[in-house]
């Protein structure tokens, strides 16, 4: 029998970096910890070698006509720096006030961990049951996931086998409350440098001659949203599809209002596009943000000069639907559009990655062939999650990106059913990072029935 | 007699940063140097305390009937940095090619080394000058001049008595054409401040809902030009007077074109507003310039944050009859009136100086009531420059700022004479400075013809 928290502590003392080559050794111990896991529920386990970090590919398969569901976890962390702003050290896991606190309890070691262990308690109770298991642990999510594309070129057929993805990597607001996600936005990311004179100029000798970067670079900018907010890009909009009512009904049984919202960020006030409200907006919409803006003098008080270049840093969040690629073409052009001939104009191409939506069953725009065990999966999640937590889940679309659920859809036809496990409250990517220990409890009792659902046993 | 070369090089071993207190000791025996200097002239020598580093105030006054000339210089330079750039060590001047490179040759010590040098030959000439004189050598002008409104407040009554003033801190393009400049624009500096929420947001979970500091920055900085590149602040213009033919004339003498000076600057184009030329917008118009916008994530590659605020610093060069205090507070109310309800605003209101411009005799706008000296100094240095360097000088507006310039007019009453001695080749404020040797000569000849036309001898 697995004990989640002294398992997950064990799991989070492996410092698993994946970004600073510092830490190839908690690499390896945190890769070889999950590799034993896996091996005690009967996986046979594959390290299937990368560029960098391999992935943990992992196979309970006995019966092609089971349903068969693939897990998806990641063992690496964000690296825990500024260090000084833990309580406690961030690779020596502590429980305080009913939380684990160490880098790496909430994303994901943790919710792997609910994983593991619900597994092992079903197995243990129906060591012949009739449900195939596939697990796929990545250590490059913190980093983007660059290696995934070429497991899915070796892996993606063997993948494409399988009916569902399973994943926690999502949020939910508070340890009452869980959230079943279904979209993830995508990813668009890109840089543009104008280009003045060859050097900063003193903006008095030559103030009125020329075209300040940064007054063409505010006009690009600004020329990119509309007065109301929305994105003042041609075709950017086209491929957005409508929002169900099911979904603002989901949306109004979510525990934060507009006014508890805004207070939580400190904003004085809120500015969402296209008739939504702040809490839909982030949701349902896509959005063109600058992430960085920076020419010239950038210390305390004057320096008088004209800057010789100015950049923007510019990410836009896709919606259900809208291609990246096209995106990022249609944004280009505009800018490039708008670039006055005074200036010369340069352009960084980022990564992107593709939004993804999933449907539950029984709404009005759940897919005709959606397969039968997801259906069961979803059906399953509701009723488990409603009795271990005491309420059910909100079906609720999150704007952050995780581009390889997008892939598992792409690559090998898979849907996922996404169950939130951390919260506002768990720090995640910061100093404090910390998971909710009832959180863990009440999620190994749901996921413990949800796998008991998908395998048709009680 | 005073050997301007050897002078200068021992004024310049000195190393006189105003701006940084290790240099203290410079600062005195540049100071010190300055007076015996002008003690060997017979001016008698005041140090002025100031909070920071002494003005020097010497006069040499005979006769309350003789006419009265005020020179002015600055015996501060500015840092030296970035040292490893320069040829040879910054103050230990060294003869090249002509030029004799150190920190302060042109800016401002060969000036004042040429306008002394002249003075003792005049004075070695004619021990009885009819002329009184005065010598205002402040410490701190490559800092803003901080100390000279108290200055004024003590010695400004002194000095309303004198006819004109008389400087050399100004450009000319080559070492053959001297310009006259005949205005020196004003300035403005602000800085705003946009804030949004307590902390940089994750652009996937709140993008959308609220109001990004960069956008809204962008988008006050866009609206503060026109289309056509003019200013977009009511009343920007309202005090601006014309431009006469005659300074059109003057700058059609200047051996520079749009094209060359597009390549000196290496930019692709150039965006002058108000239907100048770019050789006309640098002098004639007022500008509202960006030195520096910063926020959000400025390292390389992509973050992707929703920054909590973002800043731009501001300055406007402003011509003559504009009024600073009136500018300023116009920009201020244009950008409060266009930020976002959803942002918090903060203003920095930087420091400020007036325009000021002189019209040389025989114009149609030269006033009625010039003195008659200023008038005669006018024409003097005319027919001594165009007899020391083989051409008349071009009468010019310059784009740059000396806000002690207007102070002198404005606390004393006088007008200035501003013979430029330094030119692009100088580097001023840069590594490898130098000053002209063939300047230095013919200019001192020029000057000592200048003093004895202001005097009535030959």
């Amino acid at each position: 029998m697995i004990d989640p928290l002294e398992t997950l502590k064990s799991y989070v003392r492996f410092p698993s970096v994946s970004t600073d080559p510092a830490f190839a050794e908690g690499m390896k111990g945190a890769r070889d910890y999950a590799t034993s896991l896996l091996e005690q529920l009967g996986f046979n386990v594959e390290t299937v070698e990368t560029d960098l970090h391999p992935v943990l590919y992992a196979e309970r398969i006995r019966n092609p006509d089971w349903p068969h569901v693939v897990l998806y976890g990641h063992y690496d962390v964000q690296p825990a720096d500024p260090l000084n702003l833990w309580t406690s050290e961030p690779f020596d896991p502590q429980v305080r006030d009913g939380r684990v606190y160490g880098r790496g309890t909430a994303d994901n070691k943790g919710p792997t961990v609910v994983h593991i262990s619900a597994l092992s308690r079903v197995l243990e109770k129906f060591p012949d049951l009739q449900l195939n298991l596939s697990y796929v642990i990545e250590g490059e999510e913190e980093i983007g996931s660059p290696s995934m594309a070429k497991f899915f070129d070796s892996h993606g057929e063997r993948l494409s086998k399988a009916d569902f993805l399973l994943v926690s990597d999502t949020g939910s607001p508070n340890a009452e409350q869980i959230v079943v996600t279904t979209a993830i936005r995508g990813l668009v990311d890109l840089e543009i440098k104008l280009k003045g004179a060859k050097s900063d100029l003193h903006s008095g000798i030559h103030g009125g001659a020329v075209y300040n970067p940064l007054q063409a670079l505010s006009e690009i900018c600004a020329s990119l949203h509309n007065p109301d907010g929305s994105v003042n890009v041609p075709g950017f909009y086209d491929d957005v599809l409508p929002i169900h009512d099911w979904e603002r009904e989901q949306l109004a049984r979510y525990p934060e209002t507009v006014e508890s919202y805004r207070d939580m960020l400190g904003v004085p006030g809120f500015f969402p596009a296209n008739g939504l409200s702040p809490l839909e907006a982030v949701r349902f919409g896509p959005t063109l943000e600058f992430n960085g803006i920076g020419g010239g003098y950038q210390g305390e008080g004057s320096k008088t000069v004209i800057p010789s270049e100015a950049f923007a840093k510019i990410t836009c969040r896709l919606v259900a639907n809208q291609n990246p690629a096209k995106i990022q073409e249609a944004v280009i052009a505009a800018i490039e559009a708008r670039c006055p001939d005074a200036l010369k104009l340069e352009i960084r191409r980022g990564g992107s990655g593709e939004p993804y939506m999933v449907v539950p069953p029984g709404c009005p725009n759940t897919p005709a062939d959606q397969p039968e065990p997801l259906a069961r999966a979803f059906e399953s999640a509701e009723a488990s999650i409603a009795k271990a937590f005491g309420k059910p889940p909100i079906y609720l679309r999150e704007g952050g990106s995780i581009p390889v659920i997008a892939d598992f859809k792409n690559r090998a036809g898979l849907d996922s059913l996404m169950v939130g496990l951390f919260t506002p409250l768990d720090n995640l990517h910061a100093p404090d990072e910390s998971f909710d220990l009832s959180i863990m409890e009440n999620a190994t009792a749901a996921f413990e029935e949800i796998i008991c659902g998908i395998a048709g046993v009680k």
